[in-house]
């Protein structure tokens, strides 16, 4: 279930209305009173919600969901296990993200609590802290003791700043949940929902974005960097990484301890990165990739598969680094053979 | 002629005041009484405007043009329609930057409208909006109805947001039209003047930017983008677009509708982009190449010539993906046997 | 000395007190009563500051250093010049930074100051200067004649901005000093620590950096581009220079006059950079390299050694352009062949 501090359901629905909002298909053509409070990942979704099968690769998965109700192609419906009513669609990824979307109504970006300034009355500050006379901390947000918050920054509802934590100037938090002793540069984006979306020929449909960000202790981030918050499960940053400028890390994103991602790496979607892992600057992470500790990815390195535990890689596609550095030498004596 | 509510041009000069100020000679020595109130490009200029021409692929529509006037190397001055006359320069482009500087001086961009809190009175804020406190509108700006916008944003003078649109905290917008339903994420800088300079062994010479931003219909735009205004024409972001954090967008580039532009793409200035194309994340594209519908760009991809409709690129320089991925495998290939 | 408008040192310290703080060991066993009242660099520091020898690069500089005690691993120890103290450690880098953060506490990013709002009664304000009405103007700032603030931006202590420059809104400058008619566009960061750490396995150390940004006359900083502040000597941006969107530019970097930096390059810490320099969009520079004057780095390039002066590369690792566009067409002609 979706964090209440920074999300809360609308509904419930009955299956008829699911099927309405999202224009799919009851299997046997209409609801049987069951109503639902919430949509959640084929794993963790019970009786009384709603998830669904867009990616043949988890149909495993699917059989074993404890979802009361899943959109699903109709080539999967017979692997639906007992009980679970299904709603059919040719693109159920378009399906659950309207249904989503009736869950959870666009989380506009500028809710109301904003048109207020400073410390919203709800917020709790703690001791010793020190915040920019120009920041504006929203309601039930939760400010750990000795926190200093720079000007101009934009602290959401219900996040939460560890005690002994740094946040710089025009540094906009939200759905997060940040550590001890953490420094955030100027300029820094956490929270905002990451980019999702169903692609179509009629334009691309939105999917709510309904994680967080959690950030362990002792992690910096530098100026301008962007980190999006999860799409159901959470984006995380484990203790002690050390991230530098105008870096994106990308929806349900995991980072273990103590990792440095130096400036404008970029790291896409739903991919895994062990402990004391080093990223070199520029460096691209395909999404969906794992990357094991202690792994070093070259500087410019475009990683596009999984990464053993330890090993060094460089070039595009990434590839051990002494490969990819005889390749090099191999391409430059034949250029000069020929040339 | 620069859309008023953005710009309001000094002047008129005559031509003996546009030779002192840039620095060319007027043709038979001295001007003739007429007087100019405006800069143009060669294709939309008019009797009462002055052009340029620097780049000699474009003679053919010097030769054409209706410009009243026009800045022009000796060497093309027998290219000149009748009538037209000629601000004879070396360097053409120097001397436009600097009648354009005198047209409109340096566009400052914290004018003095900034030093007021809130809301100008001039500005039109639609019904049911939702505006933080800590925002500041620009005169003259319009805010369509149900729009919100974020802590600490600024919204410059005459910049139009449609209906239903969502802007975030910490966003800069000036100099630009923003379509219905697009949602603007924290730290975006829209309508920046681009990277334009006249270069010279003394230093380079900043060419006035005296276009738009104009943005489409339900278009996203991530966390810290930068999108610059054109020069002349405007940069033009279209319908359905959703465009990732930390992108960068030169000024004047066009792109059609419902494109996906991943994390950290940067597009250079000039460069047009078709309907439903799909820039993989740290892909970059050269400067007024032309990038087909349905075209595919690999993440990491550099873009160096125009790319066909449907095509999938990628590698540095771009070429269709298939071959790209046999050359990394002929490489390693070789890089084995020899190694 | 760091500079004084930004940095106050705590201490002095007797050796005793360093080796406690810092977990090294004296020679010898104990101090003999000196006090130290600062770090320094080898290269700078005298009879009461203490320094460290960490790359046996340096080991020349460390035989001639005048520093009264330095940080040294023991194997280095009997390079040290007659009558400096010593402190061995296994991890001399680790127990500087121990000690230079005991000197610089930790500085803040949010000092008190800024609970104030607006511009604090110690800065001084030119004549004709437009500062925008929710910017914020620390103590002991000082904005010269003519210059332009926008709205919520925030400008640290000591920083100084000379006089006819234009800074936008959302900006964010500690620890510089800006020349004249400087151009900084919205969402730029100047000034934040650098990426500066020892590594360790138990985790990364942060080392105080306590340097400041320099930058010269008529220069242009495009928006939500990031610039580091130097370690100890400083970081260092010359006359003329032109740099684009979303740059990122490491602590300790020295550019010359009248570069240009296109979009999203990167230039990693302690590399120096010539004048008249072009480097292409999304380029990326390794540290501690030199770039001679008037050399040309291809966009997307991965400059990873020293450039001649007027040299063109291009590729990654950077080459000369012609060779590495040679290099392309070797394997594309091999490809055809083979595949």
């Amino acid at each position: 279930m979706p964090d209440p501090r920074f999300y809360s359901a609308a509904g419930p629905f009955t299956l008829n209305e699911l099927a309405d909002i999202s224009g799919a298909e009851i299997t046997g053509g209409a609801g049987d009173g069951r109503v639902f409070t919430d949509v959640a990942p084929l794993e963790t979704a019970g009786a009384d919600t709603v998830s669904f099968l867009d990616n043949r690769k988890y149909a495993g998965a699917f059989s074993e969901s404890l979802a009361g109700a899943c959109f699903v192609h109709s080539e999967m419906a017979g692997r639906a296990p007992e009980g679970m009513a299904l709603l059919i669609s040719d693109e159920p990824y378009h399906a659950y993200a309207r249904a989503a979307a009736a869950f959870y109504p666009p989380d506009m970006q500028t809710p109301g609590w904003e048109s207020a300034t400073g410390i919203d009355p709800s917020a709790k500050i703690g001791v010793g802290s020190d915040i920019a006379a120009s920041a504006i901390v929203g309601p039930g947000a939760e400010i750990g003791d000795g926190v200093r918050i720079g000007g101009c920054s934009v602290i959401g509802p219900g996040v939460v700043v560890g005690a002994g934590s740094s946040i710089g100037a025009s540094v906009t938090l939200s759905h997060c949940i940040i550590g001890e002793r953490a420094i955030v540069h100027s300029g820094v984006r956490v929270g905002q929902d990451g980019f999702g979306f169903a692609l179509g020929a009629d334009g691309h449909l939105k999917v709510p974005q309904l994680g967080r960000v959690m950030i362990g202790d002792d992690v910096e981030i530098g100026a301008n960097t962007t980190i999006d918050r999860g799409a159901a499960p959470d984006t995380v940053i484990g203790d002690g990484c050390k991230i530098d400028n105008l870096v994106q890390i990308g929806h349900n994103v995991r980072i273990g301890r103590n990792c440095i991602v130096v400036s404008q790496v970029g790291i896409s979607g739903s991919t895994t990165i062990g402990d004391f892992v080093m990223l070199g600057g520029q460096a691209g992470i395909a999404g969906h990739v794992t990357i094991g500790d202690g792994a070093r990815i070259a500087a410019k390195a475009g990683v596009i598969g999984d990464i053993e535990p330890g090993l060094t890689v460089g070039g595009i596609p990434a590839r051990p680094q002494k490969e990819w550095l005889r390749s090099v030498a191999v391409v430059n004596r034949l250029m000069k053979q020929k040339g």
